[in-house]
């Protein structure tokens, strides 16, 4: 209802702002029996934390999970995984500037509109900080469907884009250099980008391609929640996100029918793969890929005109440690939040037939 | 759950094979006391129903809704609204050679996976019919939100695309041809590109671009439901859609945030739009405008390679009547997914504060 | 949310009021594959309908259910199953004296608080004619459920009660009298007691017990969903209903913990069932049992004193056909309510562990 | 889904095991604006908290709320209200023995038939220190409607019981003893009472009745989710709960509908009140009254016979520091409860009709 959870089944419910004592978050239904791998949950986490390359914001946030319940001797019991993020880096006094003026492009106007107050420090509960939770808990997805691959990759930061498909990439190289892209040549035009863009104190878009292979066939649903648009409003849940589309996408509404179907092998298998491995909603098994629109961080290090919150035309100028390009960190919580959506309809499908798995 | 069901409050359940006896819904969560216009209600129907025009599937369905409850003497009761459409022109028998073969890029493959078992006459759930109830509920929801103006229309099709801004085009003309492009000239193309495409037993992709107007500010709210994010799912949501964008989309990938913000005005509406009416998952009551992505119907009159139910590539060529181009059909279906999604969040908001609407 | 929906994943929505053109429902999550006994599923409706006998209402609806999704060649398909009982028997015009006041303690006056407006025939959507879709979609779950017995019972009326525990009734003669009670001598008083009761024109309460047998252990919730509190949400939904207690219930209050502790046998079964065949919310594999307190009609065929809708003391005196006791048909409503219970909680242990069924 | 939340609008999700670090909650959809009176929640906790007498238990537990988002500068801000409780009393060393036995009567056997796997440790997720989290999310929720009166108090203990309609009792005494009965002849019997079982090793049951006044008509809904079938679901889904009847409740089955209507008076309240203040699901603005049974506790300090989990039979004793009667802790949860099902259909009430407060 209140917006803050995602997932029916396995299901994700968020709590904090960025500048509270901490956030966090309780993941339900998750199987009891499941091994967690901590070392794999942090792993996740420093990949979206602050400060991890010179390319992102310098921020320090340690970004430390501490599990709470529902694990015991290291497995999951099906109790609830309550867990908490510590807010060690939260500085309240650097936001006291924001209290009485609305950034552009930022949640502030909106926020005081819909709630009439509002946490002015650092964003408050529409702080990217929040995303962490989410990386918390497709850690633990990820451990319950280790069969399925999950591979996100910068794929273009302003102009400057991977020519070449996806399978042509070598996903052991996301973590081979900041950006996280894994066509090298590309990747160093996207860093020295994003450098040049940084020092004039501006911010640029970006998107990221996520391939999620192996999947089973028969994940997703008819109708309203259709495996695409499952990922669709997960990937538009995360900040600064602007468009999502999925195998052939909008390149497909140009194409014909005689073009754009994918024929069958014997096997089942299609020859080609524009359907971006749904149709009619539902995973044929062939993969999954689909492409994430960032826009620009609305923060810059230079003097913009704004309002203030009583309608005065003011100067205003960021201040602090931001990112000059949002898609280096977005890339483990585009992952995180693929696996939220397969570790769900994977739950769910042990319903749709009644196996041989009677009681 | 299972995923018949769209929105929290106001909320659409539906149900309904295309060859069932009937197709059907139940909306739930209308407030007690709206007048219905039930001709309103009927006029969206006639604006997706087949055979409306030269350049639509030719199949005859009355599409006549019958309301069940929910209303008394004009009025919403406050209890639920069931309602249910007779499927008259389901010719079951045309069908028994969809039994044993899976469609190239339909759902037959992924439904028997899922399943085990596939109800094969036109589609069964997975057929575009049921978005008639989504049409339905939707005009309720219009009628719930007076102020709101929506008016979606059809930008492309193919490479034929309308190349100005939604703002220079006149709504009104939306009804004044077949194709809903009120860019007259523009529409010609698109319905001269449509016919030869028929001719040629293919189909064709496109796009429609919808324009909300007059939202209040406030709706939507912070994190998993943004504004943006339950839009795209309803899109996303609909057969055939690929791809979904708002505001500046995926242009906004390539821009540098100097470009990119909205700069207020002094009364908390900005100069420009790119961020598409949503900052922060909130409406901020700048126009809400979005771009949908459809592919090219699958079902052609040509001769195709495919399998059947046992794995032997065998020839296929459709047959009935389909439509060589979804998207001036699909018009009426994403204004209705868009007041849908409005509707709800309108509700929402009377709770998200405490208004003087104390006890 | 808006209260017309029973369950989550096996989940049934209902809509209509006593007088519309008809009422009905979507039931949803039900597997795919299952045979659907259509005359299993009316003989169930049968038990229920008014005119069944003399000492119910002698209202005459036939209660005929059709289905109109979801079930195909005689199967189930995992999509939505819709269906609708037309309300034939529905005069209108009986019920114009009822549009201007409210009777005693009957929903007149709390709904028009609630919603502003009334369908004042017959009780609108307060009706326990709604109770006929309940009674349909527990049929279905009973099926869902083969092994599992339920078996619901006239446990008294009035002062006049069964005065031996339930394991000595012989359920195979629930429907060898009017009353749906078991014990024979007991049957025929209650009998007698309604006739008495009808002929003075008042009405009586009376309870009912319900015994499920052969449940699998472990279904049910550890928290707020407990199994228990699902059944007890169950019953309190049935209109009439004023109380419920599962095994020793009230008199369990009174008790030590060294009498009411059920001590286990090798086996893991229990020497005695205090416990209600459920422990901590869950089941434990015992007889599930419990009872439910039905209030007396509030329809009299007597002269009472109420108001009008503008507050003025009047004489009112009910007409038509209602029922002087309401246990005797509120028997298979139990049944099916906990048949819903059960079902939906069946499905849910398909994921409480990740057993060797992994995709 | 897996039980862990309550409410819809108004919502509380909790985790926590009793012997993890920590317990705590979400509470979403608590409208922005309200100050929060922190003092009056600890106080709250400190009612149900153990230690508090000599009649419950002596554990040490400080339960200590901290509430970590949602709340700035001492008002909600409509985002969810995240809190944790530390368990600092957990020894864990002191629950090795229960580790490979089931106690008869508790939820070990059945917990581990569901999951597979089961933390051990002082009953894990079964045990009543979750409902810490439902008395924090139930002090918020009394904050929400100050105009509503909320007073549960121990109505018997075994066979001692208040013997005079709660008219007669003054709410103002609750807190006078530690058995939380206002008659006070009445509580120093069922108080020695209880020092008597305690001396023996044993435990007793006991039934809380529970008062709200002042609730506005119109709350709760027709059908399956009717005010009463909230309120029992909430109770019963409180540890120990056996039973729960409202109004009239189970003596209600044995009386006459000419003796149980409840006849108008002219503003519409009622001149008696056996409707307990709800007809056909919704509040018509009279007391609200129910009684709740508990079950005396499982845990005795006598040897019992049980079994192991390889299904040998063997003697066990309790340990530790249990409660002798669980009734006078429980009031304070009795009344949360209620007051989160109040807490929730209050909101709900802002959108069954659109009063004049259109966006």
């Amino acid at each position: 209802m209140a917006g803050n959870s995602f997932g029916t089944i396995f299901k994700l419910t968020t709590f904090g702002e960025s500048h509270g004592s901490a956030i966090g978050g309780i993941l339900e239904g998750c199987p009891a029996g499941i091994s967690i791998d901590f070392d794999a949950v942090q792993k996740e986490l420093e990949r979206r934390k602050p400060g991890q390359s010179a390319i992102v914001t310098q921020r320090k946030e340690p970004d430390e999970v501490k599990f709470l319940s529902g694990i015991f001797e290291g497995k999951t019991t099906g109790t609830p995984i309550g867990f908490i993020i510590e807010n060690k880096d939260s500085k309240s006094k650097d936001y006291s500037h924001l209290k009485d003026l609305y950034r552009p492009s930022h949640a502030d106007f909106t926020y005081e509109k819909k709630y009439g107050i509002r946490d002015y420090r650092g964003g408050g509960r529409a702080s990217a900080r929040e995303t962490a939770c989410r990386v918390v808990a497709g850690a633990i997805a990820k451990q319950l469907l280790p069969e399925i691959k999950i591979n996100a990759f910068v794929s273009s930061v302003g102009d400057v884009f991977i020519n070449k498909p996806y399978q042509e990439l070598d996903f052991s190289l996301t973590e081979s250099n900041p950006v996280r892209c894994q066509d090298l040549e590309t990747a160093q035009k996207m860093e020295s980008l994003i450098r040049e863009i940084r020092k004039s104190g501006d911010t640029i878009g970006g998107t990221i391609t996520c391939v999620a292979q192996n999947v089973p066939r028969g994940l997703g649903s008819p109708v309203f929640d259709k495996l695409h648009a499952q990922l669709g409003k997960a990937m538009l849940s995360i900040n600064a996100v602007k468009g999502f589309e999925y195998g052939s996408g909008f390149c497909g509404a140009k194409m014909k029918g005689s073009e754009h179907n994918d024929l069958f092998n014997a096997d089942g298998s299609t020859k080609t793969n524009l359907s971006g491995g749904i149709q009619g909603g539902i995973s044929n098994g062939m993969d999954i890929y689909f492409r994430v629109a960032f826009k620009p961080v609305a923060t810059l290090m230079q003097t913009q005109q704004t309002i203030d919150t009583k309608g005065n035309l003011i100067e205003f100028k960021g201040k602090g440690r931001h990112d000059p390009c949002v898609v280096p960190r977005a890339v483990p919580i585009v992952e995180a939040m693929t696996a939220l959506v397969l570790a769900d309809l994977y739950l769910h499908n042990h319903i749709s037939q009644l196996f041989n798995n009677h009681l």
